[in-house]
Formats: C-alpha cells, sequence, structure tokens
C-alpha cells in the first residue's frame, strides 16, 4: 500500500449560509483532504498542529478512517485554528469573519519517521513555507507531489510560493489564481505559463464549472454534478484534492490516463462535502453512494459521435 | 433531406474587442445559425427581413451555402438591422453601443409556402410574437421546434414569451437567464421548472463554461473546449444553436442520446466562431476541421473509470 502525506490545517469552522449556522466544527484543508483520500486503498497520515482544545472525538474520527495522525501535533494550552465565515446566496463567494491561527502561527510541521519515505505528497493549502519544509524532511523525493495554494500566498509569500511550485509534479488553483499566477488571461496559456515554472499537470478548479487539466497539449474537462443543492460549499476544494491524490496514491499509476480518472474521483468526491455542512457528508459516505455517482458523472459526460 | 426553418436577424455588426474593430459587417442570429447548419445535410431556409443597403454578396454568400432566402424580405430603401457592440477584456461581458431596428421594427415573418411542412423550426432569438407568428403559419406541427431567447424578452414580453416556451420542444438559454425565467438558483431546479412550462429539452448555455442538457432526470454536459485565444463571441450562441438545430435536423432522431450529439455538434461550431471576427471563421470551415476539432472534444471529456 503506497504511503501518502498530507499537510493541511486541522480546524475549528464555524459556518453560515443562507440555509443555516453551524457552531464550531471541525474542518480545515488537511481533515478534508484525510477523508476524501480515506476513500482509497492508501496509507495516509496528516501533518498538521492542533491545540489541546479540540475535541478528541474529531482525531478518532480521524484515526477510524485508517488515517495516520501521529503527524498531528497536540499543543498544550494552546488553541486550535479557528475560521468562520459566510456564504452569500449565490454561495459562489464568502466572507471571511474570523481568523484566529492560533497555534497554526508557530507550526513547524514533523513528518513522522515512518512517513518520511511515502510515494505521495499532499500539500494542502497553507504558508509555502511550511509545504517546502514538508519536502525538505522527505528522505527520497516522491514520485507525486502534489500542491494546493491560492492568492493569498502570491500576494504575501510569492517567492516561496514560486519555489515550492518549482518542486512539485501538479498543481491545484482555480481559475482566478491561475490568471494571476501567470498573467494570462486564457486558461490555455495560463497552464503553459505554470508548466513552464514546474509542474507537468496544471489541475484548474472551477468550483461549480468544473475542473481542467493540462499537460502539455494534452487537455481534459470534469464537470461538476449539477446538483439541487449546494448547502455549504467549504471544503469542496480540499475533498478534491484529497480524492485526487488518494486515487492516485492507490492506482500508483501517473499517466495523463490515470489523471483523468483522478479528476472525476476528486469531483466526484467533492459533489457529496457540499450537500451538508462541514465534514457530515463525509463522514457518512459509503462506498455504494460513491459507486453510484461515478456512474452518474459517466452518464453526465459521455456520448458517442459518429465523425463521418 | 430534412427541412428546416430559421427565424432570426440577418444584420450588420460592428465589433470592438481587445483585439482590434471592424467595419460593418455582416452578422445577425438568423446568419450564424444558417451557416451553422448548413455543415449538416439539411435543406434550410432563413425567415428574416433586411434593408436594400444590405450587399448582395452577403446574400450570395447564404445562397452558396444551399440556404434558401427566399423568405428573407428586402424592403426597398429600407435599411438593415444595425447592432454596434464592444467586448470587455474578459470577453464574456460587453456593452451595447448602438440598437438601430430599422426594419426589423415591422418585421411580419413570411415562411415560404415550401418550407411550410418543414420538420424542424429553430426561433432565433426575437420578439417572441414574431417567434410565435412563425409557428402559426407552419401547416403542421413540427416534428421539432427549438427556441432561442434571452432576458430582454423576459422582461418586456414574458406573456408572449411564455406563450412560445409552451409551444416548443426545446429551449435555450443561459445560466443567468435559466435563474430568472424560472425563479431558481440551482440549474437543476430551473430546469425542472422550466420543464414545466413546456419544453421537454432545456439547453443551459453557461459560455465559456459549456452547456447543460436537461431532459427529465436526465442530465448531459458539454464543455466549451479551451481555447488559446477567444477572438470575438459575437454569434457563437447562435452558432451553438445552429449546429444543434442542423444536426438534429439531418439525423431525425430526437432522442436523448441524439439530442447529446446535436450539443457536442453545437459546442464544437461555436468554437470556430469566435476565433475571427463575424462570421470569417464560419465562411472558411471545412469539414476535415469539423471532424478534427470533434476528435478533440472527445478527448476532453471521455475518461475510463472502474467502477470497483
Amino acid at each position: 500500500m503506497s504511503k501518502l502525506v498530507i499537510v493541511g490545517t486541522v480546524a475549528f469552522d464555524e459556518i453560515e449560509t443562507p440555509f443555516g449556522k453551524t457552531d464550531k466544527i471541525l474542518g480545515g484543508a488537511g481533515t478534508f483532504i484525510g477523508l476524501a483520500a480515506s476513500h482509497f486503498n492508501v496509507d495516509a497520515a496528516i501533518v498538521s498542529i492542533v491545540g489541546d482544545d479540540l475535541p478528541q472525538e474529531y482525531l478518532d474520527l480521524l484515526t477510524e478512517r485508517n488515517i495516520d495522525i501521529s503527524g498531528i501535533e497536540v499543543v498544550k494550552g494552546g488553541k486550535t485554528f479557528y475560521w468562520k465565515g459566510r456564504y452569500h446566496n449565490d454561495m459562489n463567494s464568502r466572507d471571511t469573519l474570523v481568523t484566529d491561527l492560533n497555534t497554526l502561527a508557530d507550526f513547524n510541521p514533523v513528518v513522522p519517521e515512518n512517513y518520511k519515505d511515502a510515494e505521495i505528497v499532499m500539500l494542502g493549502n497553507l504558508h509555502p513555507a511550511v509545504q517546502l519544509g514538508v519536502l525538505d524532511q522527505m528522505s527520497q523525493k516522491p514520485k507525486l507531489a502534489v500542491l494546493d495554494t491560492m492568492n493569498f500566498w502570491m500576494d504575501s509569500a510569492l517567492d516561496d510560493l514560486l519555489k515550492v511550485i518549482a518542486r512539485v509534479d501538479v498543481i491545484t488553483i482555480n481559475d482566478e489564481e491561475a490568471r494571476q499566477l501567470s498573467g494570462e488571461y486564457s486558461l490555455v496559456a495560463a497552464a503553459r505559463k505554470i508548466h513552464e515554472m514546474g509542474p507537468q499537470y496544471v489541475v484548474i478548479k472551477k468550483g461549480e464549472h468544473g475542473a481542467l487539466l493540462f499537460n502539455g497539449d494534452n487537455v481534459f474537462f470534469a464537470p461538476a454534478l449539477p446538483l439541487e443543492v449546494v448547502f455549504d460549499p467549504t471544503g469542496a476544494g480540499d475533498t478534491f484534492a484529497g480524492g485526487f491524490a488518494g486515487y492516485l496514491a492507490s492506482v500508483q499509476n501517473f499517466s495523463f490516463e490515470s489523471m483523468k480518472n483522478a479528476i472525476i474521483q476528486g469531483s466526484n468526491l467533492a459533489s457529496f462535502c457540499v450537500e451538508k455542512f462541514g465534514t457530515e457528508r463525509m463522514v457518512n459516505l459509503d462506498r455504494d453512494e460513491v459507486r453510484k455517482r461515478l456512474m452518474q458523472f459517466k452518464a453526465l459526460t459521455q456520448f458517442e459521435i459518429e465523425l463521418n
């Protein structure tokens, strides 16, 4: 079984949407990535930091899904990263109401000894210096390193970000971020420029409009499943990344064809994530539901056309 | 060979984009629909109105493609509908600088006698009363009636619009228009409400984000081909509709599977339309280019996934 190292936040989220609001619930990129990756046959470990205010049941929820948490540092007397946000009616935009970094402000990730030879590294959205720190700790170059990042780091830590971009095989960002990073409006041109920065594969996430995979002249597009209700988009991008990395770790095949399937698997899992608040849908998701919806994805996109 | 009646403007367009600008050139929904439909084995006729200021070469350009123009009324001393617009940098929004209805203000469409038994009617974006007038002239209910419309008519002529919607099999509108017409944000819910208004098939155009086809619980998604340069989006929606209707007229099969192919054919032709100003790319488009790009569409979306 392949080892997958995930670095990302394990956090408290407090969420308001037009459908309701939550108290402080379990969230964080590392959490969503881990839960999504746990749907595949993979030995995943989360590297993160929390305070001792995080309920033990949240950590148990991860271990019950065979996710190794020995790389999650619990700071005695420390407080866990906390984010509070409110989504607008269209669910595509949100206001951040509170961001308390807490223990995350001093996060020095430590990759557990027995995961330093992991085949796959998934760098969740964090300061690029932290992401570099994880790559530096690996005892050998991973077979595949996947980077998720965002515009915030382009604005505030571009030098470090470019360093980590140069060292990964896959980058996942949204369309606006791809434009910002490349200075190109066309996503085709943007992907080409980002290729030149390092990653062989560029995944451009377009939320409700799906995702594009670029690899040289090869392009693949996966739609988002049209849903009756998007209840809470929190974690959808991380779930996509976790499904993507988890699938690839399980098949250990990094060809373009395999990446296409990884994009579909990520999109499929993300379509569940948004149906309930926070991690609620992801922790109650069984294999039959996942399979059934994969078939919906096939029906949504597959066609037979005569080229006469 | 099936007959296809197209009603829509034949017009002068004057276009500014970040890439340059044109003089008055050939445009109009009827023109783009006709040019796209002419790529299929179909007997198409355009019903429209122009002034005698429209150069004869523009009409010749249509007849050379075997499009019947006997339903295009040429008003002596009249002026042709004229639209001037400027696209913003993102090419997704535009300002209308001039709209001179001219002869279009008094347009009473007359379907040529030998097209009154046409199997397919494509109602291009026009006042819904004009669209109803065309349906009323058909000697028998067409096998398929396709309606294109826009928010302008929802605001200014909703009663007539609802009447024509009730009489067509397919409606093509964009995502914002689907939301406005239905009062539903979710496109799944919007399509369901629009089904209830009449059309069995609801096609939701999302521009660079592709198109969705709804038919009861069946959903199909076709992406737009990611392009290096979108030079001029004018006519892309009409080209999509023309490819859609032209394909269906040629195969005379109106099943969901056939509609899927029609969506792909429409998307494929629209991807060419935006590569040059106005109709320039469409009039210089050969079969091999069309076939080759259809294969790109297949490559863009098709995948093989094991459901284990």
